[in-house]
């Protein structure tokens, strides 16, 4: 039934297990008895990725404590602290980077936004507060509005001496930004916006700079002149005096304590008609003049909404950036610990290392593999900001396709690295619990990156429809020819999965042949094909059955997608990792470093055959895979590749390249070895003088025999 | 390929689903078109089990303000309120319970736990504290001690005038107590144990009241005396004078700030060559004498090993129990706002309630489920530990069964209870992190019981390990008939699975017929049947590739073990999932009330189907499920009980009967609803009046049709 004792590991890597002689190997990849070497720098090279200097440079300034999370701080402290980083990294210069040359920038969104992300090794409330004052405020300020607007306030935006709230969110509306009840009315007596909160739903809610710092805001509104509302828009809002007091009509209060980032003051605001001067609509994409009259360059409503939105992706960009760059700390954290920890007697006198448990692997060295994914996939996605944000490729399906990957990475790789954290935390015990090892703090800051800048589950259903919007636009291309052929496909796959042919097809040329049976899921085109063509079938089993959505009213309509919503997600989900999966894969053809390219494709297999694993129901029961290719897969992991990246799991987080100010986890100094060998030498040394007790074990024993 | 539109929703119950005309429904109980109704009462009579009276007077006093976390405390201020809120409970008198009769209490073990889960709902904090204290500190002295120790030490153990740690784990070894490195060497000279610590990795370590308020200690150390160690023991070591400093010889520092459960002062301790009494060891499993003769009531050290640590076991039946109190107050909470909060319009102008969302409906009722799951598994859990720790049946097999139940209990609950506060929180979105709102810091408190109290992974090992003993064991016992019968099942089952005859047998049968592929395995019986089949053949399995093992030598052996380490413990998860479905099972077979025993069929259908999609894989690769029964599996849940259940999803939170003073969460409230209705009424009124703004798209719209 099982095919482990034909697929026992082949290499002698695996410290526990037997060395059994090794099999044919149809890998492409010549590997030495030994097995192949890292080059950890060259490594580390590629994972820095286009940007690595900007990393670089925000790295060494990471390293200073000043910019080091003090764990025991209480809020207002940590507040404090995290305020006064800004400023640090104000006179550094840096902030600026991603503006315009007339404010001091050099135009440079991919360089920013990288140099942005590693700002999290520091600490997660400053790279957030960061994110809400450059990311959020000023970018707000530079993309929406127009050059007055840039030299009135920009200047005070980039250098903080307007600490600014971006204020969409609302108690009410979060992940439903059209829906803000907050309203701008244009009053063409005054020719001033009046700026209004109707209702408690209405509070502007969970905003960093609300709750202390901020001065001003750009508010989020609903566009209301001569009785029309033009939806969203956004309004530059001076919030407190110079003695930080509200401004007239403005009021507000704490969020309080969270369950983490508390270094950000995040707060609520309303406004009880708080009037600005009209030129004070950031008018970019929509303007009115002194007689009320509205005009955008985009005349559809839906698109100009979505259009401003989609000048902030880069929040999305760069969570899904710092994310990545905290599971990193917390692969190297727990990797670390789990080769010098040992626990239990392996049976030959020596208590046994932690990576060496199976158990162990299964654990860590999947997710090691999925940062890898996720660091490779970010890469790809930073580079698509960056051509898009500079220009150079910036229409609108590139706009579309950019929005379409930050919703699908962001949320996959925030979810994935609250998995890889605690997965981490727990992998060290106890002493992942403490503050001193930093795991449990670092889960704690990034909980909220799973549901802010777009939730999760609504940032996959847009995945979602775009997928099947992707999909019915190849179908209205196509003539009927195409058509036909899709049906008659559509038909025969049914026919074969129904029938299980296809499977018992191949059921029948595996029998009793483990090796060639994984041989075909495991290189890069039958990978690729399994993932691909599960993305692929997903899509077109749900367009098939929405496709009557469009000739329905819409409460039945939105019935009918409501009863499809969590295949919609499971779908889109699906999308993401493929892209993650290509990402991987692509990096692999830029190695020429022969271990790299071995050892990193093996740690891509990891990835590509757990995602098959995840979904291996999906596979057998669509008849993709037959039941024994399908056992084979778990047993090849297991057996093969788990094994095989064994020993180079702690050069792989090494590859990381962070240093020990970056670190700063007690268990991942070195102590735990110290330890462990003071106290071998005590045993090794109590055995020489002869002065080890006897165990009443063997004097049993020895009973025993005697009798 | 799909089978979703023959099994759409039989019942209106679905705010988004079509009505669609109810179809022939095999059920066994009539229900209205209105569906069911639950008695809240009695079912909130069935949850709170047996030891109600306990649970309901510890709740009452956990209304109570003096016994709720203050969030915002910083850790000193939170220590020093916890050992206020034990000396509180020193005064109700509740603590003694447990103990006997002459100590002031009644031998009342189960209701003792019981009302100990509930502190949970004050704090975690002082929930772990009274673990610490009473549970761990007061318990060995009782259970490992004798009489001359009780009366010595334990007035001062329960009435906290002796605050006292129970230092077992050591920063070198958590889970492997048997190797712990402190050596208690008994001197005849003196009559004295001199208490050692000999290397760093011996230090005492994670010790709640180690860092502040313990006075005295349980140690655990290696017995040695004439020459020979006789493996761990229990010793009472004072450790601090009236006025808190550490006495002679000991040292220790303080474990800082932790990921959660900061108002526990752990700490680590280390001992110079401290001298106590030879009286002081607890001496009931154990005892030297003044010529340093030791003997023990128990022959082999290993088992007398394991009977010592047995005794201990309550702290995992009051974890398991404290989770799945904490569990029931997330559900609680993001079920309320889930079930009051709205976001995007649903077509017919009105925003959607969250849980009328499929997905919502998807992340939160099978997690609804898996919490009643966890309490019928706990109440059965609890009746088995007090009947053994009362005497009434305490043999060793009882003591056996209890460990391997409190082993895969806590295990699959404490991450259970993880998943469930996690969703929770995310379900929650924004107002899931705020501290007012509670979820983030119940999550960082259970953080740790994943890895305390015995690691999970660890704790399931054992299970697995039973598992094995016990197959064996029948094994042993079979004659050759029942051996050969056996053999013939298996190679019958081996047959069947790799040529897929039995698979095949089914889909024919099953073939286009949805409903009645779905009705095999909707019953009890089938449930049970491929659950319980699942566990027997992973068992089986595993057996077999393990039997070699017997006859190698010890590191091959372990080797081989570490090979399948993996599959041990999904094999022992798998079973603890099976305890935790039949105890739900259990729990119908008492319910008079129709309504609640149907609503409660679904949830537990949701529970046990839950678990079969999440192993779909298995059972279809294994012959158990065709393609099409495995596909309708997740049809079933997604159209008939998600719906079915989503119209009682607040009254099965209502059941849990906490009062507003347990919840103390603001979302929970009602403070959403008032939200919404507000803003509802603004627009209404707005509308009423005239004086609601033109929306632009409207206005475009009219134009279109114009031309």
């Amino acid at each position: 039934m099982s095919t482990i004792e034909s697929s026992a590991p082949t290499e002698a890597t695996a410290p526990l297990a037997p060395s059994t002689p090794p099999e044919a190997d149809d890998s492409m990849i010549a590997t030495t008895d030994a097995g192949p070497t890292l080059d950890v720098a060259a490594l580390g090279q590629q994972l820095m990725g286009r940007w690595a200097d900007s990393r670089r440079a925000s790295r060494e300034l990471m390293r200073t404590e000043a910019f080091h999370r003090i764990p025991t701080h209480g809020m207002d402290d940590h507040r404090e602290r995290v305020l006064g980083q800004l400023k640090l990294l104000v006179e550094r210069g840096d902030v600026h980077r991603a503006f315009p040359a007339e404010f001091g920038g050099d135009d440079d969104h991919g360089g920013f936004i990288a140099s942005f992300e590693e700002l999290v090794l520091g600490d997660p409330s400053m790279q957030i507060k960061s994110g809400v004052q450059w990311g959020l405020y000023a970018s707000a300020i530079l993309h929406l509005g127009t050059a007055p607007h840039h030299q009135a306030w920009l200047p005070d935006a980039l250098d903080l001496t307007t600490p600014g709230a971006f204020a969409m969110t609302e108690t009410g509306h979060g992940s439903d930004v059209s829906a803000v009840g907050t309203t701008a009315t244009y009053d063409s007596a005054t020719d001033e916006w009046v700026i209004h909160t109707p209702f408690r739903a209405a509070w502007k809610d969970y905003l960093g700079n609300a709750a202390l710092h901020g001065k001003a805001a750009v508010v989020f509104a609903q566009l209301i002149t001569r009785g029309v509302n033009h939806g969203v828009h956004a309004f530059y809002v001076p919030l407190r005096d110079e003695k930080g007091a509200f401004l007239p009509g403005i009021g507000g209060e704490d969020d309080g304590l969270k369950g983490g980032l508390n270094g950000i003051d995040n707060g609520r605001l309303h406004f009880s008609s708080v009037r600005v001067p009209r030129t004070n609509l950031l008018n970019r994409y929509g303007d009115v003049d002194e007689n009320g009259v509205y005009t955008s360059p985009i005349e559809s409503p839906g698109r100009r909404f979505f259009t401003m939105l989609g000048t902030l992706v880069q929040g999305r960009v760069s969570l899904d950036g710092a994310v990545t760059v905290a599971s990193k700390l917390a692969m190297t954290i727990a990797i670390r610990y789990g080769t010098e920890r040992r626990q239990f007697d392996g049976g030959d006198e020596n208590e046994v290392v932690l990576l060496d448990y199976q158990r162990h692997q299964r654990r860590l060295l999947p997710r090691l593999a999925q940062t890898y994914a996720m660091s490779f996939a970010h890469e790809v996605f930073l580079e698509k900001f960056d051509a898009v944000f500079s220009g150079r490729t910036d229409t609108d399906a590139d706009r579309e396709d950019l929005e379409t990957l930050a919703a699908a990475l962001k949320s996959l790789s925030t979810w994935n690295a609250l998995d890889i954290i605690q997965e981490a935390r727990e992998a060290c015990g106890g002493q992942g619990f403490l503050a001193a090892n930093r795991l449990t703090q670092l889960r704690a800051d990034l909980d909220i990156y799973a549901t802010f800048e777009g939730d999760n589950n609504v940032l996959l259903q847009l995945v979602a429809k775009r997928l099947l919007t992707d999909y019915s636009r190849a179908f209205a291309k196509a003539d009927a020819g195409v058509m036909a052929h899709y049906v008659a496909d559509q038909v025969n796959e049914a026919v074969v999965h129904r029938s299980g042919l296809r499977r018992l097809a191949q059921s029948v040329a595996d029998f009793g042949s483990t090796a060639r049976s994984v041989g075909y899921v495991r290189d890069t085109a039958s990978q690729r094909q399994l993932l691909t063509d599960r993305v692929e079938t997903m899509v077109a089993e749900l367009a098939g059955k929405l496709r009557s959505a469009s000739k329905l009213p819409r409460p039945q309509a939105a019935a009918l997608f409501n009863r499809h919503q969590n295949a919609l997600i499971e779908t889109a989900k699906a999308h993401g990792e493929l892209l993650q999966w290509e990402a991987f894969t692509e990096a692999l053809e830029t190695i020429e470093h022969e271990g790299n390219r071995q050892v990193l494709t093996w740690l891509r297999d990891l990835f590509g055959l757990g995602l098959i694993e995840k979904n291996l129901a999906w596979y057998v029961i669509h008849g993709r895979l037959s039941d024994h290719r399908a056992q084979a897969i778990t047993d090849y992991i297991d057996d093969r590749l788990l094994p095989r990246l064994r020993p180079h799991a702690r050069a792989l987080t090494d590859a990381f390249e962070f240093a020990p100010e970056h670190i700063r986890a007690d268990i991942a100094k070195g102590e735990e070895q110290a330890r462990q060998d003071e106290a071998r030498d005590y045993y090794a040394e109590l055995r020489r003088a002869g002065l080890a007790p006897i165990d009443e074990k063997d004097l049993l024993a020895a009973k025993k025999a005697r009798r």
